[in-house]
């Protein structure tokens, strides 16, 4: 059977599986990334773990082999000064691995991954022009012009988290980024404006209660659920950011759709509804009522993964 | 001779000319705009000047006809609500025009024309990934990704210019965009920062005894030039927004480079060190030392016309 290898490296975890051409993922498995500190080992558990999953799945054609990676370079297969990992600098990633696994390999960032996932396996099937906002800790972003991947000149490009919505007087983002986008649109963020909605109303809330450090992304939804002014006033704030975040993104790719995708998008409509109504409210004239904010159509458990396949089966189908 | 039309329809001028395939532009001419508010006159002024150049150059073989123009729409062959042309509503151009001259023929606003002239004829061959800003009244972008055209899903990818920079106290654009950066970014918006500063500081200035009406953008250089403190702080002001914004812009297309054309472009080092500087400090550390600010290659009397033209070479040499 024709397969393609998908390997999404996280922080916490590696996932690893084997993917169909149409996105399914027939096997899979991870292990902890910060087991294997020392990158050589990390390499020879990959090799491990791929052909433990080839052995578990019968006869295999391997085709390709593809990684999702923060901070990667699609042109130099590199991961270059990631903050979440523990291999510091510049890592060479394709060349050592490609002595291990001999077939098609390619790299690039998550988001970039879970973009071409979204066309080539999701709900951007027969789009061209799409942007991918990955929402888990920090936001990410893939963007599609012309029905290809944007990397850019050194394939840093979409790194949207970092765009600075608001560069007077802003919230620092992890790379101090002044009023970057991620210190309000992320899991991070909302729990940020959690905090900020409480020292400007004195409304009741659950979380007068709960210290940052044990607050969670999924509690502030149930308390919006059930009323929660705070957890209400926070979802508004943080879907108002995005939506005018969105709207001037349009100005750059004028995109067919947004998709927001993990973490703060299982939110639903909490999310989904203002971002929606302060994007048309601040798109210009030209745009309105041509911009969509869709759901990804990918089961999240298995996206990074299919994303990562996507990077060789893209190839393979063009 | 093999040539290419160019068009440039602008609110005050309609330029025309014949453009070789090296962006020579070797007869050109023009006519006023306003002279023609009804379109389909319009459209005969512009056969009988296209038939008039052709007759000028003497042995013609006309290739095709490429147009810039303001609103355009380059999937529809459309000038759609074009706030500085006579014309209202949705224009049919390129169907009527195709009528009159049957020639290959594309149309796109002026800021993408001068994008495609810069990598088919100046300063952007060779390149894959750029930008070109153009700043005349007000602000224009023509953005280049993996070598092609960004015209988004519906033709009006690259509106730069009403990218809100300060969403929350900042300036309108003609197009009502609250910090809109061609508020701030453009031959008006340099004048309404020279108020701003006669309003900051007490300092003489020779603006102080000349109206808003009267100013106009040479005399700033020229008292920046002659050392007058508030246009050296106007221009410091302008570039440092420029610069704040071109570094944000990179999170999205990571380009090589930035071209800055016309008006305020040749106001030289006034205008590109402090907008390279604070780009420089604003840059994420993964793009710092990548990305250029740079003038445009083409001669500006004939930047719009062979940019227009490029429209159709760049298919030709494709």
């Amino acid at each position: 059977m024709d397969l393609v290898a998908g390997i999404d490296i996280g922080g916490t975890k590696t996932k690893l599986g084997l993917v169909d051409r149409d996105g399914r993922c027939m096997v899979q498995s991870f292990f902890r990334t910060k087991e294997y500190p020392d990158f050589d080992e990390f390499l020879d558990k990959i090799q491990e773990s791929i052909n433990a999953l080839i052995a578990e799945s019968g006869e295999v054609n391997l085709l390709g082999l593809g990684i999702g990676a923060p901070n990667a370079s699609n042109a130099r297969g590199t991961i270059e000064h990631a903050p979440n990992l523990a291999w510091k600098g510049i890592v060479p990633l394709l060349e050592p691995l490609k002595q291990r696994i001999d077939v098609p390999m390619k790299v690039t960032n998550d988001a970039n991954a879970a973009a071409l996932g979204e066309m080539l396996f999701g709900n951007a099937k027969g789009m061209k022009d799409f942007v991918v906002i990955t929402l888990g800790t920090g936001l990410g972003s893939g963007i599609v012009s012309n029905g290809q991947m944007i990397y850019g000149h050194d394939g840093f490009a979409g790194e949207l988290g970092h765009f600075a919505m608001l560069p007077e007087d802003g919230r620092l983002t992890g790379l101090d980024v002044r009023g970057g986008l991620e210190a309000y649109v992320s899991a991070t963020g909302l729990k940020r404006t959690v905090l900020y909605m409480m020292s400007k109303y004195m409304e009741p809330s659950r979380f007068r209660s709960i210290a940052f450090d044990d607050l969670h992304g999924e509690e502030i939804t149930e308390a919006a659920e059930a009323g929660d002014p705070i957890a209400v006033r926070a979802f508004e704030y943080t879907g108002k950011i995005l939506g005018i975040a969105l709207a001037n993104f349009t100005t750059f790719s004028q995109p067919e759709a947004f998709f927001l995708v993990g973490g703060l998008a299982n939110c639903g409509d909490w999310i989904f509804d203002p971002a929606t109504r302060y994007m048309e409210e601040n798109l210009l004239q030209v745009y309105k009522g041509k911009v969509k904010i869709l759901p990804s159509g990918i089961a999240e458990k298995n996206a990074a993964v299919s994303g990562a396949a996507a990077l060789i089966w893209s190839d393979l189908q063009a």
